[in-house]
């Protein structure tokens, strides 16, 4: 279609990218190879780098160049509590608020039996054992509001029970900067019900 | 950010993608090392190969894996008429509309002074020599109907005067399936002038 052969695979190569389409994978393309070469080979370079490097931190499942990943080997962060979330993506996202001082555990998904989706496919024996074996004070539950994600730290808390490490779930209610006005009626349904003492 | 230095490098390294911003990079990033790493690693090699093959055509200069391009090379192409157009997007665009039964000359961009692109960036003279040595009979000038389109257009217009050959200039009008009612006044205008008779 572009007229070369190398293009085109490129563009269909370019396609697995979430949320590029044929149109953008094309404009894609044609950015790389004709505008931007340098940047073109830092990515194809980069790429393959991550691909050869990433992997799995034995300790935590958060993505990382090392067996262990630097979080988990942080001394600061071992008498925090530790935080449970569905994806590395979510990792970043705490970490980029500073709002937790603690280490993670991730699950790389979320209990979904209809995909074949178990607990053993989540790490959560490794998650428990972790628990017990490091003296974890404290778990906070982070999973994603959805009904997964709460079936998920339903199912991580009755694992946990026994154990008699304090467990939380992350606060569910109106977000900063919302208007009531605008929110759906379960999240503010949420927050009435978890409403705090002035 | 990530946990991984080799991710954060990778998520930079998108951020060369034409709009791509730094949540778009880190999904992207996430979804190749995680979820398709076989894809991941075919977008790696085809990238390279693509940086490696791709070059200009001699005659039309359209992006091309080989010296001289399909389009140039197929002769049932050769007694039609050139078109000429700002760039391979655009090659692509016409021959996926099977508009065009001819070649192509791309310009790789539209004269603008102030970038410091004049006729010699374009490659004007080579497509005057073409013309001329090649006995095209009519070229099509379908730049963009911009400021800068519009120039240029004039300009070759002006550079092929003298060679007799047949000029026309692509019909700027309403759109099908557009509707007058929220179509731009400069547009419309175009469309009352252009008019043809039934």
């Amino acid at each position: 279609m572009s007229g070369s052969p190398s293009v085109d695979a490129l563009i269909e190569a370019l396609r697995i990218l979430p949320g590029v389409g044929p149109k953008t994978a094309q404009r894609m393309a044609f950015h790389l190879v004709e505008r931007n070469r340098t940047g073109a080979a830092r990515l194809a370079e980069r790429l393959a780098q991550a691909l050869d490097r990433v992997r799995r931190c034995e300790s935590c499942r958060n993505l990382s160049d090392d067996p262990v990943c630097a979080l988990c080997l942080d001394p600061r962060r071992a008498d925090a509590p530790l935080c449970v979330v569905e994806s590395p993506a979510d990792v970043a996202a705490i970490e980029a608020a500073h709002g937790h001082r603690g280490r993670y555990f991730v699950l790389h998904g979320h209990l979904s039996p209809i995909d074949g989706i178990g607990p053993e496919v989540l790490g959560l024996d490794a998650l428990f054992a972790k628990v017990a074996s490091e003296g974890v004070r404290e778990v906070i539950i982070a999973t994603n509001p959805t009904v997964e994600g709460e079936a998920t730290a339903h199912y991580i808390a009755t694992g946990l029970q026994a154990s008699g490490v304090s467990l939380s779930r992350i606060a569910h209610g109106v977000p900063l900067g919302g208007e009531l006005e605008y929110l759906d009626g379960a999240t503010l349904t949420r927050a009435l019900a978890g409403r705090r003492p002035l």
